[in-house]
């Protein structure tokens, strides 16, 4: 049966770009499990309502429901176990560290890149919960946090990014000889600037984006195939 | 036969404080394997010239001479698999990214609090080179890099450290259900601080600091019976 997924929508249904959902893609892709998106927008809890909490992603798989992008890895690696997410409890554990740096560090570094962008490009209906959310969480205009970028880009690239490149460096995958949960993570995440935005946050010559680049064409191409702004 | 390493050690010799050096013998630890520690100096290089570079930890197993924490990480887990320091090759392709963060931003957000003090508790010999080459590095003094730290480390604890509490939010070990190389790492990493300062790097009420304090206690008591100064 094929799964289901509730997956962020931009006006253009077709333009998806959360940082979760692509978490949840790239794994579901990773699998091999077919999967139906329906297009959700921030204004639509009524429709995600049966998930017990109001964020995307949520899949349902017959009759499981899973929200949550973490969760949904844990899930698939326990009812799909290969191609292996994790392989591992202690790898597991190990890439909670991934998705809690993704989450903390570099969804807030990308954001400060974006976020006016963002704006933009989704549905008229969530905008003003969009624009009153965000500004309240950084304290000014979504176009103020936006500011400066052309700039600011460089400490991002240089020092936000660095562990990456250091890994990266040493080896072809997050997950070492082949792809892991950690590749979807830090994939998913930076498919969110990819489908929001035309602005760079990785520079052409960085390892970072050599590494992206094979990342979109995995799984049929699937990040590369993906609607842009 | 036991394992000998050669481990940086302050003016007092019993005084080891190096970062990397605490990763390795937490790995030693880990895998039950007694060790001989020399204590080394940074001016002793030809002390160590017999491993090809200049740095500790080194350690030399019978005929066998390895050097970089991490490298010995890998050595310990090939010749000695259990307990696991990482258990599969994906986990540890995972825990070099908590490496390269620790490497890469706590490391340097640590010695921002107490690089003046590791000049005082440092062998008279080393001091000039040390203060050389850590002022060149910052672009001011010691004194000046550590300065204003009191009110500094607030944003150390909420900024730097969030990915460390998220996860220990979510698993009493960074490697999960028991402790891992990880584990090591990030507990070898705050043996820097306690060993050459008495300035508080983590707060008391800190998730980090309470998962510490259980590190401390691992492997007899290993880390707790270290000397500070």
């Amino acid at each position: 049966m094929t799964i289901i997924m509730h997956d962020l929508a931009g006006a253009d249904p077709a333009l998806r770009f959360s940082p979760y959902c692509w978490r949840a893609r790239f794994a579901l892709a990773h699998k091999g499990l077919p999967v139906e998106t329906l297009p959700w927008r921030f204004n639509d809890k009524a429709a995600i309502a049966f998930s017990g909490q109001g964020r995307v992603p949520v899949i349902r798989d017959g009759e499981t429901v899973v929200s949550d992008s973490w969760a949904i890895a844990e899930y698939l690696e326990e009812h799909v176990p290969a191609p292996a997410l994790f392989g591992s409890a202690t790898s597991r554990a190990h890439a909670r560290f991934i998705n809690a740096w993704a989450d903390s560090v570099m969804l807030g570094g990308i954001a400060r890149l974006i976020v006016s962008d963002i704006y933009h490009v989704i549905d008229a209906g969530d905008r003003d919960y969009f624009r009153q959310s965000r500004e309240a969480r950084f304290g000014m205009t979504l176009e103020a946090v936006q500011a400066g970028r052309e700039s600011r880009v460089e400490d991002f690239r240089a020092t936000t990014l660095l562990p990456l490149r250091l890994v990266l460096g040493k080896q072809p995958w997050l997950g070492g000889a082949a792809p892991s949960y950690a590749d979807c993570i830090i994939a998913g995440t930076l498919m969110w600037p990819r489908c929001c935005s035309r602005f760079a946050v990785l520079a052409d010559d960085d390892p970072i984006a050599a590494w992206f680049e094979r990342m979109l064409d995995l799984y049929g191409g699937l990040g590369r195939a993906a609607v842009r702004p």
